[in-house]
């Protein structure tokens, strides 16, 4: 037996979304049903939906940043009750049993990680995302929303939250430590706001200076349009950590010669074309180049708690579900400032 | 007033080594004089000297491993005594007063670190280096050579030893962790030797087995001939730390693969061509891509303390200088195992 519950999907790769009915299975005794409040659009979804990260289990539901409540819960669930304010992030299943999942990092499951959509889970079953009115998740899998918090600025913590966060905690990003930001979108601004958080010195690398007034009150003490290219020089060797949050393909050698000794720069991205960097900009100041997927839920839970002390939420457009397939393409555009989040409770069904 | 040595230098790019006089500077106080006994060729000089890594201030006396006995003391050296038994690598001179300096990592001196050879120094005078009868060399950059070590196989240490040991120590090489070697060859088997030494387990990745028995004598645990690339499928996410020791371009997405979660490759050599790598494989077990350049001082002394009390020696081809031009080429070739040394008393000066 199942529930049917309004969604969007796209049938095949690049058609634009349609109202759909979806079905979500009852639960099991470890699984939570989740009223979805929001649910945020990352690229990842646009994408998937185009088929640019090749062929998908069409149609696919997608949406990896979900904010909703706890409408049931299974006979085995002690970690959420009904009524609880939770969330949904990139997975949704792992087999924690691993090495991996045992020190809290589910997403480098050895089985494999069961995303949170256009995936096969356990089950054989195909997973659908947030776009939708209900969720049913494995308890583990649901983090909870501290009390109090903006919910339509946090769902985007889910993924461009923990995305930013664990790589500026991984290499120290705090005071003292000068971080630079590459792209300021969806991830970049809550990379901003977090490191900033955290209490090192941001710098914001952006094309032009067309976001600066906005980098700057997210926490930048610094902004930079790179258009010229006269900042590779005057900061050259200057920064501990730079996050490349920019999914096109950027001049990773001139962001590599801002590194100083020991630095790193962490691509978040995942470009089709491969990444390239001298072997000498490497060398000098042993420098590193480094990748980075979300965050297990142990961490992204104490991001959402970081976050929430710190009072940082993304900053978001709020949009029904008629205005997603024009804010895919705002998105793509880089137009949207700076995280679009769908209002579940426009989702209308199949006509 | 200075003193003439017997030399070996290369008159132009890509010419045969002559035999010639050198001259070496009296001492300023903070100088030690030191009769050269042994120098190491480093594919670095190959490279050099033929040119391929841009043009140089030719005649060019190359060698940047170098063991000798200190001849000559200047008023304020305190550190060394004639007749210590010492040595000298990659550079000879640096500011000694910016935060690089101050840490310990004199090879990324802020003010520009001064190489043994083929380098302007602070005065104006271009080094040259080791494959000479004397060279004279600042106190702070001259280690000492632990008593009763086997001098012409320490010699290599100088280069190969610092530039293995360090990345090994930083990436915490020890027990329980699984290291790679790409490459079997002069920082190849010195990272295998010193690897093993530490407590780690020790595969080599070699081309062809025809290494193999050297691998495992060397202290490797495993080696692994490369050639029909089925090792990367069997040992996938299996390493915490990789040493590519090859010049040449390697396929690194396929060594990328091999590491585990949070694992490094680190990329000791310079090919010309870009290093490349594909974002998703750096993503997956959030996997880092590293230079490394030599150590400083302090660690290079530590490395030879080290390498001294575990007994570990590069493997070495004593040669005579009438012999260098023809090593040159077995270098090239990958047919010295593992290490060659001039011997220095054979150095004859100018016809």
């Amino acid at each position: 037996m199942t529930t049917t519950v309004p969604a969007l999907a796209v049938p095949k790769a690049g058609a634009p979304f349609e109202p759909v009915d979806l079905t979500r299975r009852d639960l099991r005794p470890d699984d939570v049903r989740i009223d979805i409040t929001y649910a945020g659009i990352c690229h990842s979804d646009i994408h998937t939906v185009r088929g640019e990260w090749g062929d998908q289990p069409f149609p696919v539901t997608p949406g990896h940043e979900i904010v909703g409540t706890v409408a049931e819960v299974g006979a085995d669930v002690t970690r959420h009750a009904v009524g609880d304010v939770v969330g949904v992030g990139c997975f949704v299943d792992a087999c924690l049993e691993c090495a991996a999942c045992k020190d809290g990092e589910e997403q480098f499951c050895e089985r494999g990680v069961i995303q949170t959509y256009a995936s096969t889970d356990y089950y054989g079953e195909v997973t659908q995302g947030g776009y939708s009115g209900q969720v049913v998740v494995r308890d583990h899998f649901v983090v909870s929303i501290p009390d109090g918090v903006d919910l339509a600025g946090t769902t985007p913590l889910l993924c461009a939250g923990i995305t930013t966060y664990a790589p500026l905690k991984r290499y120290g990003a705090g005071p003292g430590r000068k971080v630079g930001v590459i792209g300021l979108g969806g991830l970049g601004h809550v990379g901003v706001k977090i490191a900033a958080a955290m209490g090192a010195e941001v710098t914001v690398f952006s094309r032009t200076d067309s976001k600066k007034q906005d980098g700057l009150e997210f926490g930048a003490a610094d902004y930079r349009a790179t258009q010229d290219g006269t900042v590779f020089g005057e900061l050259a060797g200057s920064f501990d950590l730079i996050l490349n949050t920019v999914g096109d393909a950027v001049d990773l050698d001139a962001y590599i010669g801002l590194l100083g000794r020991g630095g790193t720069i962490v691509n978040l991205g995942a470009p089709s074309d491969s990444l390239t960097a001298s072997a000498f900009s490497l060398l000098v100041n042993r420098r590193s180049l480094a990748g980075s997927l979300v965050g297990g839920l142990p961490e992204t839970q104490e991001m959402l708690d970081f976050c929430a002390e710190h009072g940082i939420t993304a900053t978001v457009e709020v949009i029904g579900a008629d205005q997603v397939n024009e804010m895919y393409d705002k998105v793509v555009s880089g137009g949207v400032r700076y995280r679009a989040v769908i209002d579940a409770s426009t989702l209308t069904g199949a006509a």
